[in-house]
């Protein structure tokens, strides 16, 4: 096998380990916790069903891709909760390496490509990352609320958090913030987020 | 909220229970099962990772979206294990059941333009879907190598059976079918493939 292939596949396989990062989000109907892969392929496909709400016009290719492979670096990093105060302070250290040691393995011009896509996600500067973000939001947020709140629940997460961070979805998506405006109210009336 | 993003939303929920359908792949280094939310992300990031080696130009955001979607049916079809002879004789009723009624769940015209991308995929004409065939082929290949061909050696699959699956590699990548058939080979001689 060529040397650029060998590359490829050996990236192909490791990304494999993806699958056993686990998010503190649980699957709907009170299933089990979801993991990285799971996630990133939701957010590709609703991200397409939705594309028509963003509040710019995207490269839909562009933006799947983003999806499916912006939590690639937690295989070294780690998934951080959106609401692990401590966990926050280091998570950029923590993912810049991963990247770095991931990306290496891909031949050298898919290495700049897939890092540039991934610090594009980061910087929240395109109209392409603006929308990540809002799917990235919207994702766990609907799992959560057809589990009745019970990921906020568990980590005490007041409305004021909440919103902290779904407020950026709103950059994505004026009509996507509707929903999620709607669902975070509804949970506070149900005293599923404390105010 | 207005009917079409309800029926969006519903949709979107509704494929959460691809998660819980699980595959007889095993994950790399001997781990549990794969389920088919986890098979089409790893297949869509594969898929844009080797589009070079598709024997012709492909649409990417198609080809990304076809993986995305090729298994929603199994959430009421179930898995059916590519060396099942038994299974391989209903798949498509249960599947033609299935995609009748999931993709309803979506606005009229995603419906449609979900159910051709689905029925483009199974009828094997256009470039996308043979090179998404040679992906959906080439992966669990790579995990099942990874581990030793367990899964082969598990329900005692012939080299005869994975070549006349994996011999359509080739319609969607000859490049992709010279990795194939060294895996195959490779296989055999360690006794993982029955001759």
């Amino acid at each position: 096998m060529e040397e650029r292939m060998k590359k490829q596949m050996a990236f192909a396989l490791e990304i494999d380990k993806v699958k056993n990062i686990f998010r503190q989000t649980h699957l709907s109907s009170h299933g089990r916790n979801e993991n990285d892969a799971e996630h990133s392929w939701h957010m590709a496909v609703m991200a397409y069903l939705l594309k028509e709400y963003a509040n710019e016009e995207v490269d839909i290719a562009k933006v799947m891709l983003m999806c499916l492979i912006h939590d690639i670096v937690e295989i070294d990093a780690g998934d951080t909760y959106a609401y692990d105060t401590e966990g926050l302070k280091t998570q950029k250290a923590r993912e810049d390496a991963a990247k770095e040691r991931i990306f290496s393995i891909l031949p050298e011009e898919q290495k700049e490509e897939f890092t540039a896509l991934f610090d594009e996600f980061e910087a929240y500067e395109t109209a392409e990352s603006r929308f990540v973000h809002a799917i990235d939001n919207l994702q766990p947020l609907m799992l959560n609320n057809n589990n009745n709140g019970g990921d906020w629940r568990e980590h005490d997460v007041t409305a004021e958090q909440v919103y902290s961070r779904q407020r950026k979805t709103k950059l994505g998506s004026e009509q996507l913030f509707e929903i999620t405006d709607r669902i975070i109210k509804d949970n506070i009336q149900k005293g599923n987020l404390k105010k």
